[in-house]
């Protein structure tokens, strides 16, 4: 034992330090066993509110499509969407008509983002999915449906060659992506922010978003909002 | 209307606009009163386990407190406080006897950490909490026990003088914070990591850390941890 630590009269010596320390991880896979039934039962909350929920989301969903641009409008006025949203892909996003945001049953395996389109200029595909989901492994993983883009429309191709580009204006803003960019994008799903908040701030509220425009910020920039 | 959007039947006027939008904003009341529904069932939840498990956590620490130099093992072992710990601090650490964190019953008001202290050199107190909660704004508020330091021994202040002083070698790790600097660093309590990490990580399981020397994290610096 160490200095004064040994004089001690209630300090244990070296094998009753043992038994104790067997005790303490006794004691931990009781924590352990009810932490886990604790996670257990807020699972259950979850999945009881997600499906009292979805008839909600549904209505919404229908009153939501007979309302000119909006979604577009509702991104266009979220600070973080719109950093990230070139003027192109604002136009392209005039016929984004539904937006779905779904967790698994069983929220742990992950969720999806589905952003439904109108015949368009851009791309032949109705449905654009972004997934996250857990790999064999346990870690997150995410995927995107490969946009099938028209002759000459391929908006994150050209978000990347505007990122790449030595032209101080359109580099102005530090923009590193746009929002096709971050759509494809499945680098490093466990830090996708523009997910996260499309699934936490814009699907739980984007009423909130259609009726009220926010000041934008610089992606990398400071912003006062 | 705008563009093409006009010209589809299915799409609104400006007065069925308005109702669609009064109708998304009931859809949203009932979306929000069933958020409202699930954080308090998921609330319950914690405070039920919150009560389970206390008696656990209270013998856990009557057999830590009888095991020389528990905690400041412990803390050693964890990548991220041994990265604010600096040598002087680890000797005073060896005067832990006893940690504690408390949440507040209600769970969201807040909660506090608790450090006891046996007779040491360094300050009279013979326990430090660090303590966070709510102001009547609803920000996060932080408070730290005020340390009486003996003759010399102002622990925090050295650390200060080290992270001011133009010497490389004090500095060499970019040290800008010591233990002691962060207990009583009121100034940003909602982005306290080194809070966060005592209560979510420490706390529930400070068995693994003492058992198990980490890798040692330079603050800001990159590491394979
Ligand atoms: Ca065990
Ligand atoms: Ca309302
Ligand atoms: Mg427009
Ligand atoms: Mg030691």
């Amino acid at each position: 034992a160490e200095g004064g630590d040994a004089n001690e009269s209630t300090d244990l010596n070296e094998s009753e330090t043992q038994k104790a320390l067997e005790d303490i991880d006794g004691c931990q896979n009781e924590i352990d066993a009810l932490n886990e039934k604790a996670s257990e039962e807020i699972l259950k909350v979850e999945q009881k509110y997600n499906k009292l929920r979805r008839p909600f989301f549904d209505k919404r969903n229908e009153l939501i499509e007979r309302i000119p641009n909006f979604w577009v409008t509702a991104f266009v006025n979220h600070p973080q969407i719109s950093a990230i949203l070139d003027q192109e892909e604002e136009e392209s996003l005039h016929y984004l008509k539904r937006v779905e945001v779904e967790e698994f049953e069983d929220i742990k395996s992950g969720y999806k983002i589905k952003f439904h389109f109108k015949s368009n200029p851009y791309f032949t595909d109705s449905v654009l999915c972004k997934e996250f989901h857990l790999a064999p492994t346990g870690d997150p993983e995410s995927k995107s449906t490969q946009i099938n883009w028209k002759n000459g429309m391929d908006l994150a191709a050209r978000g990347q060659a505007a990122a790449n580009s030595g032209n101080s204006r359109k580099r102005r803003h530090g923009n590193k992506r746009n929002f096709f960019m971050w759509f494809l994008d499945n680098g490093d799903p466990s830090a996708d922010d523009i997910a996260e908040v499309i699934k936490d701030d814009m699907w739980p509220n984007p009423l909130q978003y259609y009726l009220a425009p926010d000041t934008e910020v610089e992606e990398n920039g400071i912003s006062d909002y």
